[in-house]
Order: C-alpha cells, then sequence, then structure tokens
C-alpha cells in the first residue's frame, strides 16, 4: 500500500501575534514543522505546538529558520556555514528541550523558508544543516526537495532523508520549482492540487511547465494552513489521497 | 578535606562584542556558567565557550537570562512563571544540543542576572526555574542562593541544588546580599576577598555588615572575569583557597 | 459646543503578522496612536498606516513602548529614565521622519502598555516622557491619565497634556482605573460604554465601582480596534456620542 | 587650498558592550558616522556620541544598517527598496530626533557595511537610499563610493554627494575596491596609508593593483577606529595630511 506523509509548517505565532489555523491543521497532517523562534514562535508558543500535535497524534520537526523575525525569514542572508551549523543546533536543542518535556522526541528537521531555498542550491551551507542534525541526533529525518544539494548532503551524513513534494506549486522540466514571480507558480484549484497530489504519491510523477511527465518521487507532501483556503484544501486533499487508497502516516523515526 | 567549587559567567559576547577574558578565565575557575542567546551569547559564542570549557576541563552550566539583549538581562522584567519555565527550558535546550555535539553534558543551571535575583524571592518563579530543570535533566545542580526561594524550589523538585557564596559581595546579618547600591556592598581589596573566600570555603561563615559572624555554608564561589583586574583577583583567590590547603573542583553531576 | 477627540492604537501590525482592523477603524477614530518598532510596527507598517491615517483624516500620534517585542510592551521592565528618555525620543524621531515623508506631522505622544503605566505611577519615568516630548518638539499633545505622574510631569514640562478617558474600563471612587484582574473591569456591553462615553465627554462625570459619580473631565476617549467586536463598539461609540450632540474631533497641535 | 574631510564610523557599542575608541578617535577626526540601533548602536549610546562629537566640534551623520546586530549589518540581505527606503527613513529620523536635543543637526548620511556595500551596486537599493534621505532633508550630504549606483543615484535624486576614498584599502583599476578576501587588500603600514591619503586628497589620484595611477577625487577619507592602531593611524594620517598643507575639515551642510 502506498504511503504518503502530509507536512505542514506550525506554530508561526510570536507573542501577541496570532498566525494559522494549528487546530484544525493538526486534525489533517501527519508531520508538523514547528518554528523556533529565529523567524517566528517563541517558547510558549512552541510548547503549545508541540501539545496540539502530540495529542493530535502528528509527529513534530523542527522547523529552523534565519535570525530574522521581521522578514519571518524569508530574505537570503549571506552567513556563513559555520554560522548555519550553529543556529540550527542552538534552535534544533531548543525545540526538542520543550518537547522532551512533553513528552515528544522530534521525528524531523525541515528547515524554513530562505535557509531552505539557499541549501536547495548551496551544498556548503546545506552540509552544514545537514551535520547539525546528524551531529545532534542521527536518527532524524531531514527533509529535503529531491535532488536539491540539500538532498545530498542528507545522504552523505548518513542521515534517512524523506524528499518533499509540493502538490500546489508547478516544476520546471528539470524538477526544479518555478520560481513564484512567474504567472502559475502556484496551483489554486483544490481539484488540480489533489489531482497531483496523488500523482506525487501514488506514481511518483509531476506534469512539468512544458506538459511533460516527469519523475517525483517523494515521501512528504507539504501543505499550507495560514489561511481558511488553505486550509480546506489540505483537507480535501487527504480526503482525496485516502479515496484513492493512499495512506496518510507520519514517517516515524529511525530506530 | 575540604572541596570548592569556583564559577563564573563566561561566554557574553555578542557577534562583533567581545566580553571577558574567557580564555584566561577557564584556567582557574571549576565551572562555567554559558550564556544562552538571550541576554548575551549566540550560538558560535555558545559554542566556542564550551570547548575553551572542555579543553580546560571546566564544567559547563546553562545561564539562562530574561529576554533582555540591550539591558544584558539585568533589568527586572515581568515576566510570567509560565513564560519562565518556557525560557529556560528553550536556553537550556539550545545549549545542551551544542555542548552535546562538543562531547559535552551539562553540568549545572544558574539563572543569569534580574532572573536569578527575581528567583530569589519570588517562589513562583523560582519554582518554574526548578520545573525547567527537573523536567529537562534531573541531574542538572542548579546553582542557588543559600536560604533563597530559589533554593527552596530546587530542593522541592528534587533537584541537587548548589549554594552559591559570594566573597566579594557584602552579606547582610540575616544572610542576604548588601544591595550594590549601598557603599562597601562590592569589597575590592584581594585579601579581603580571598579572606572571605577561605572562611566561605573552610568554614562556612561569613562576617555580616554589623560584625557578627553568620554561618554561610556554600558549595561554589563566585568569581568575576570581565576586567582584566577581576581576572587576577580570581586567579589570586584560587591560589589562597589552595594554599589553605581546600580542593578547588566542580561539583560533578548526579549519577 | 462639546468636543471630544476618539484615539485608537494602530499599526500594531510586525513584519508578517497582522493584527486590528486599521482600515475600518480609520473611518471612525480621530486621532492614531501608531506604534513605533519597539513593542510593535516596523518601518513598513508604520508608513502604511501613517497613509491610512493621512487620507482618512486622522490625527497621527506616535506610541512609543518598552523593547519588548516577545511581550508586546506590556511586560513592566525596570528602565532607567535616562533610558526611557532616550528611547522615547528614538521612537519618535522614527515615526516623525516616516510621517513627514508622507505630508504628516506628528500631533501627540501617548506611551504605550507598561510603560504608560509605569509613568502612570512614577513621576521620573514620567518627567522621562516629558522631558524627550519637550525637547523634541514642544507643540506636541502629550496623553495622559488623569490626575496621573504622567499628567503632572506634562504640565510641568510645559506640554499641552490631552486627559485621556476609558468608556470602556471601571473607575475606582479615587479616580485610578480599576485594575484588569477584577471581575467587572471591562465593560463590554454597547449600551453601557456609549452612555459612559457621553457622559465622560459631555458632563465630566465618571460612575464609580462604589457607585458614586466622580469629576473625570477628559479630551480624549480611548477605543480598541483588535477584535471586529471592539471595532463594531468603536463605530457606535461614535455615533453614539454625536448623536447626543457631541462634536468628535481631533486636537490639533499647539500653534 | 585643498580641503579634505575624515570621517569614521563611531557609536558602535550596544548595551553593556562597548567598541571603538570614540572619545580618541573624536580629536582627530572632522565626520562620525553614527550607529542608529539596526547593526549596533542603542538609544543612550546614540546620545552619548552625539555629545561627543559635538563637543569635538565633528559633524554628525546617520550611519544606518540593516536589522541584523548579531552579524553587525555586514551579511548582505535580500530587503527590497521599499523595506531599505523604510528603514533608512526610520534610523536617520531616530538620530535626528536625538541630536536635535542636543543641539545638533545632522551633516550626512552614509549607510553601513552590507547596506553600503549592495547600494554601491544595485541601483534600487541605492534609489531608494537616496529617495529617504532627499524626502527626510534635501541639506544631508551623501556618502557615496566613487563611480558607484550610490553616487548615481544620490546625485539623480538632487543631494550633495560626498564621495569617499580609503586610504587603507587596495583599488583595481576600474576604480573598485579590491576583495577584502584578496592578499594585500588591507594596506597596514602607516606611510603607505598616509601616502595614499595626500594623493587622494591632493591630487586626487590612487595607485590601482596593477601599478597605474587611477584618477579617484574624493571629498571624505574614511578612517577607522575600533582598533589602538587604527585609532593611532588615523591620528598619524591627519598629522600627514595636514603637514602637507591639506586642511581637513567637515563638510557642512547645503544652506
Amino acid at each position: 500500500m502506498t504511503t504518503i506523509d502530509l507536512n505542514s509548517d506550525l506554530g508561526e505565532s510570536f507573542g501577541r501575534w496570532t498566525l494559522g489555523s494549528d487546530t484544525e491543521l493538526m486534525k489533517v497532517i501527519t508531520s508538523a514543522n514547528v518554528a523556533c523562534g529565529y523567524h517566528a514562535g517563541d517558547p510558549g508558543v512552541m510548547r503549545a505546538t508541540v501539545r496540539l500535535a502530540r495529542d493530535a497524534g502528528v509527529a513534530v520537526g523542527a522547523h529552523p529558520g534565519l535570525p530574522d523575525l521581521a522578514g519571518f525569514g524569508r530574505r537570503n542572508m549571506a552567513v556563513s556555514a559555520e554560522e548555519v551549523e550553529d543556529m540550527v543546533l542552538y534552535q534544533v536543542g531548543a525545540l526538542a528541550a520543550i518537547a522532551a518535556t512533553e513528552g515528544v522526541r522530534l521525528q524531523h528537521v525541515k528547515p524554513h523558508g530562505a535557509l531552505y531555498n539557499m541549501a536547495v542550491k548551496d551544498r556548503s551551507l546545506a552540509d552544514a544543516i545537514a551535520h547539525a542534525v546528524r551531529a545532534y541526533d542521527a536518527r532524524l529525518v531531514l527533509f529535503a526537495l529531491p535532488g536539491s544539494a540539500l538532498e545530498e548532503a542528507g545522504r552523505a551524513a548518513g542521515l534517512r532523508v524523506a524528499r518533499e513534494g509540493f502538490a500546489d506549486r508547478a516544476y520546471e522540466a528539470d524538477g526544479s520549482l518555478t520560481p513564484r514571480t512567474r504567472p502559475g507558480a502556484v496551483i489554486h484549484a483544490p481539484p488540480d492540487v489533489i489531482g497531483r497530489a496523488v500523482r506525487l504519491a501514488r506514481d511518483g510523477v509531476v506534469r512539468a511547465d512544458d506538459g511533460t511527465d516527469i519523475p517525483m518521487r517523494v515521501d512528504t507532501i507539504c501543505t499550507h494552513g495560514d489561511t481558511p483556503a488553505s486550509h480546506d484544501l489540505t483537507r480535501l486533499l487527504r480526503a482525496g489521497l485516502e479515496a484513492d487508497g493512499i495512506a496518510v502516516a507520519a514517517l516515524g523515526t529511525a530506530s
């Protein structure tokens, strides 16, 4: 039976500000990427999010980002590999401590925003992330874009890598994501998104921008929950996968 | 044979700014309280400080503070017990992760500055700190002012508590520290400081402001290293203790 | 004809996070207290808020707060008078610069949250705020709780002070606000809030907790807009004032 | 008579951390670039630095940077032109307010670190800076690398631009600075630095890496003061200029 993980970014509130419909989303996804205080999240939000995930049976992962609260970690920064390794460790350790006191062990690490995007292309930053994860806990799963420097770095470090697909994003023929600045880069129609999710999960294939089908084997599909519409879509997406006989389940950690 | 620990705050640099003579101080002390990024320190500084301590055979502890970089964690803030518990966990976890990848396990936790001072008097904040430490790792030693709410909270939580003395600070007859705003609150003359350290370590006694000797059993003595003078004094203090036959050694963790 | 100003805190979004229904609220209020980046707001939010106010004909004031983004400036901090004077100047100057490039001159300054509350009682902090405002621009109006140290400081500094009333808060017989922790401290029923606003504006009187009417002359009434309900209430409140023949208008600056 | 300005970055302390020998440097330079809180500096440091400058007869300028305290504003960030315009205004306004209360009007604006470097090459960011300065106060002088996008943007905005030279940096034949990563990029020998400063100021010429003399007319020379050695060098440099009959004086503002 085909199995796929559904992951989403959560715990992105900060202090007085709330973001996302975490409670609702937890009913649908199987892996939660929890912000660790650098681009979003604070210790109280982190604890609340871990509790929500635990009570909903959702696996918890760290979602470390760049130290850019004002930019939500979405602005590339010229950070060194050494800085990245240390900041990832810092954030993963902080979340792991809070999670441990709630009886939760981390399942995975997924870099956030600009850190993720830079690690897709920059092997030295990707290695820094992989080294940090490996050094801290070799059982952690590293989430990565298929074919990216991050996937390569994770495998080179001996980590289990979860290849991540995006059902609501257009792909280029070379397997990279169509930049958001291009028209059609984001797919909004629910049937299209669900259809792409099913093909990603069941067939390991996605239709690229040029109309050709390209291979894209993935272990987890990224969904969004920061708007009511996106949350509804995630619910439909899960239902669509299950209607197609695909099991939706977390990845678990290596034993 | 009498044994005493010498602790000092280290790793208080941040980014471009350096503070303290950590390298020199590591040759003299036995326990390092390492800043965790909230009032000072950053992930790179934390790693460098842990390495220095490890290579010098100095035990490493977390020194969590209030989220007040501009105020160096020295300004009291009306934080809730819940906020304190979460921010302590966050900081201890972050340092522990970095330390673990350097082969170092944390020995202790000592709250910093205003957080320490508030926890001396406020039992609910003290409990929050003790709960965070206990929940994260019950083997960690909690540093506390003798007779304080923090000591009580640590013992109530079942933690090993290290009672901390200050050889360069004046004490009131009730065992509290003379406020820094009062003349004579800080003792500068090296012979006086060394003499008080020896009495604290060997006899468990300190002379109070009113001239009476009061009992003050301590497990660790706090020293300073943020000025060349204070660093020299710490060296003399250690030599003075050893000349008196007192062993200077870290506390170790509970087994 | 009786005239009253309606003020509200706006521009409290930050980066990715939005807060409040500023666009709607601007249609109803006459003075906007704009966050200046310490407790909320960022340069982009500040500019957008000034534009909204200008286009709606709403007067703009600075709403400086404590440097506590995680706590939204609501946690008391042991800041010195000197620190307060400098941080108020910093924030007022930053907003004034952005406002000037949008063709807007600031009308007033209202300290935010814990800074406001501390300045109600602590004359040295109140003086620091008043000195900063006076030194920067003597034409600015200082918003203050009637009878507070902040009002006294403003008058002593020669500033025009706008006495501020709260239609949705209970008052003690001595004219102070009933602490929020007490039941009944916040008044929710729209007719009650409107009735109290009318009495504050028209009669300079408010009914205190013990049932007696106490004098409370005010120049401006604080309203809230961070929830849809509160925004609706503000609209009703303005309509209620106008139905009673009270003009709702900004204060203007001294000439 | 030839006249040249000597500028230096000052006010780079932050909270508990001190940096630079500002007091000594103020005796030698003629224009101070004062950090504005984003990459260094805090309101108290800003006020103290303005006072130092005023008392020493040194002109004061704003030194706005990227919002990256941990990286000292030296890490490139993918900020938008709109974000840059607003953050420059914010910082310039904050410093101008503090300076005004000390009786000082700003002379100039010099972007700091990565913001400066990005604006050398990126015209849209350069325009954003120039627009912010122009909109705030058209009399302010904009400091810029000769031939850079920043110089062009300043002139296009109608600002007075001060062309800046670096006596301790190697130049390429095209007039750009040799990257710091290349050997010989920084010139340390005092006689060499002084000789280059004299040629920059008197002849408008600098010897490039390839041994040819290239034209380099400058209005101000940047010096450093963050180490005792660099401060001594600045003193020698000024003496060398004056010994050669060159007047060292601030630029003044347009009338």
